[in-house]
């Protein structure tokens, strides 16, 4: 590729040599890609090539789905409304196929390898690089003997991991469906938020722990699933088997590697879980089954639903085995329990939660109600709720307030 | 993205359920995707959904260019020849629109996100994980006063670094143009090349550090190229500032950091470097300039053609400001001079590296000239680089033989 390299090798910034008028090119796109671009009122420009394509669509998953206009030089375009900040998944669909934008970044979601525009939210910083200590971004490879397979997660370490001789606490923080275990580094800034957090001085300095969120027991074949609907018994059945392949690979597999690798405090006291999404609905079934293992538990835009009885509701005094039955009991045990819900998300998931944080306020159960203005169910909410979260953790015996709704 | 995270619960693994024949999905496939297949015959099926498309070719770019076919499910289909082992970067083209399949994980290469197969070789693991130590890789960011930015860059610590109190010798290890720092590591499997290497005892313990290729000066702005050909005056201008300023980058911005930041031996002696195609051509440069940094040298299908003469030849006695004048003395000095290519690259670069390999010969330079038998200018050959060169390094005072041919 040594001519394509030469080409690099001179195109390498030429972007910003380029720019012109308020659009500029997205931060979140592949290398030198000189679109899509944002503008100042958070509007984003997309930019396709597809000479001999009859209809192309662009498709923002939490957007505008819509026709994109072709040009005379083959390029098809495509300019958005103003969008709330953060980061939003997009695919091209080009006569019916479903691709990503060569110009942007290949972020992991929704199953595939898509793309995603940045638009930054005027004023804030917290996500950003700053002139700051960095921690690093380990990849490691644990062996599991519950799932049989050399497993592959990353690793956050604080900025002074290296030079300091202390012990520290672990996060563990998952992705959502349909991503991975990149997915709170690339899309969500985590090292970043971490770094900026840890500097100001009002984050622990702590590691962070995110694992693939998805496992399949040594010798378990999925059944034939062809005609039982979601949610059906045999649907419901497959679920809990993966959920439990993953709790277990999880209590019995990493947190030990994590705690024989790194220098942990590998107690309840000092190990937190969080995760979004599908990664929420996990934090709750793994930490409420080992609250032996961990003291503070977050769940960001969680699928609360899976844990809501018939009327709506979670029943706190048998719910997860009775665990906050008894709520001076409870906030004994658990120095934290946070939820939160960007207050743009579909209606299906913010009553979901809406209704978990009625219970538990109902039930006198402590925790933290937090709620993201103007996002949606995507990065932007879940990077706040970091920022939120994170600062809460190991700071016993500073107790979060009821409700900070 | 919950429901589909419920999805994804049920589909993880599902892959390995429903195999049939000989042909089984890639080992580079997005998760769970089933497609694109490989067979024993080292032939690769490509699936691609574009129901309203009127043409859809796969462009497999060292390989077939080939018209798929219209399957009535919407679904279009190519079987590959039989190929060659190794990683195949690929793109599909449908109506006109080159863009990456969502079957395949997604790599960087020809600067932007493609899609890749891969072919395993019979009978070869030394790229596989396997039940040995694994080394970590991490995520650094360095600040750069040369391009007066972050860099991030990446860096591979042998099995034993965070128990062993002992300092490492470093390989500075760089990507190809149109790739990126993720390159060795994502499409190479440096790491597990190196973990299999190092367990196996053949290879010394050591650094990788993978930096990426592109950099620019504080300030510089590529000059308007419009009309001036490839090879033109401005052209190679404008290149060698590039050069020049990834060259200051890594001598005064990322070794320093580096040399800061791990437990390394910060000398010549312990410092080698290497790099395919155009980071072949990078390595020559930086390390010729830089003697007093580096003694070890690798050129893994390097641009040979930039450092020949009119007649197609180096002068030894008088390239790179006379370092290999004096043969004997370049050879106490430089402990590796290491050179090699894929016998099935295209002829340009194949004729290249041949006629500097005759060149060294005939200057009488102590060097290696490696061949990869059946392999082109694709990964499997630098992957087979990296396998002969790593157990060639910080060997002294053992030396490699006179051309190795």
């Amino acid at each position: 590729m040594w001519r394509i390299g030469i080409v690099m090798l001179l195109c390498a910034g030429f972007g910003l040599a380029q720019d012109s008028g308020d659009f500029k090119p997205a931060s979140s796109n592949a290398l030198d890609a000189q679109y899509p671009r944002v503008d100042s009122n958070s509007r984003a420009q997309i930019r396709f090539k597809a000479p001999d394509a009859t209809k192309v669509r662009v498709n923002f998953w939490s957007g505008e789905k819509a026709d994109m206009e072709k040009q005379s030089d083959g390029f098809w375009t495509f300019t958005t409304k103003p969008m709330a900040p953060g980061l939003h998944y997009y695919t091209v669909i080009v006569d019916g196929a479903e691709v990503s934008d060569p110009g942007s970044t290949a972020y992991f979601g929704g199953s595939k390898w898509a793309s995603a525009v940045e638009v930054p939210e005027a004023g804030v910083d917290y996500y950003l690089p700053k002139e700051v200590p960095h921690g690093q971004v380990r990849e490691i490879w644990y062996h599991s003997s519950v799932t049989g397979m050399w497993r592959h997660a990353l690793v956050y370490l604080p900025p002074d991991y290296d030079t300091a001789e202390t012990r520290y606490p672990v996060l563990y923080l998952q992705h959502g469906g349909g991503e991975d275990e990149s997915g709170w580094i690339r899309q969500g800034k985590a090292n970043l938020i971490l770094d900026n957090l840890i500097a100001s001085g009002s984050t622990k300095p702590m590691i962070i722990v995110m694992a693939n969120g998805y496992a399949s027991r040594v010798g378990y074949v999925v059944p034939d699933l062809t005609g039982k609907p979601f949610g059906s018994p045999e649907f419901i059945k497959v679920m809990q088997e993966r959920m439990g392949a993953f709790e277990d690979d999880m209590t019995q597999a990493l947190i030990p590697f994590i705690d024989k690798t790194f220098r942990t405090i590998p107690d309840r006291e000092h190990r937190a879980m969080a995760g979004l999404s599908m990664g929420g609905m996990q934090t709750f079934q793994v930490t409420f089954d080992h609250l032996e293992l961990f003291s503070y538990i977050g769940g960001f835009s969680g699928a609360a639903n899976v844990f809501l009885t018939g009327n709506g509701k979670m029943d706190t005094k048998t719910a997860f085995h009775g665990a906050m039955a008894d709520p001076a009991v409870f906030a004994k045990r658990v120095h934290l329990l946070w939820i939160g819900v960007g207050n743009n998300e579909p209606e299906r998931m913010k009553t979901g939660l809406e209704n978990l944080n009625a219970s538990l306020d109902e039930g006198k159960i402590q925790h933290v109600f937090y709620e993201s203005a103007g996002t949606d169910h995507e990065w932007q909410t879940w990077r706040r709720d970091l920022k939120d979260f994170a600062p809460r953790l190991f700071q016993v015996p500073s107790q979060p307030a009821l409700s900070a709704r």
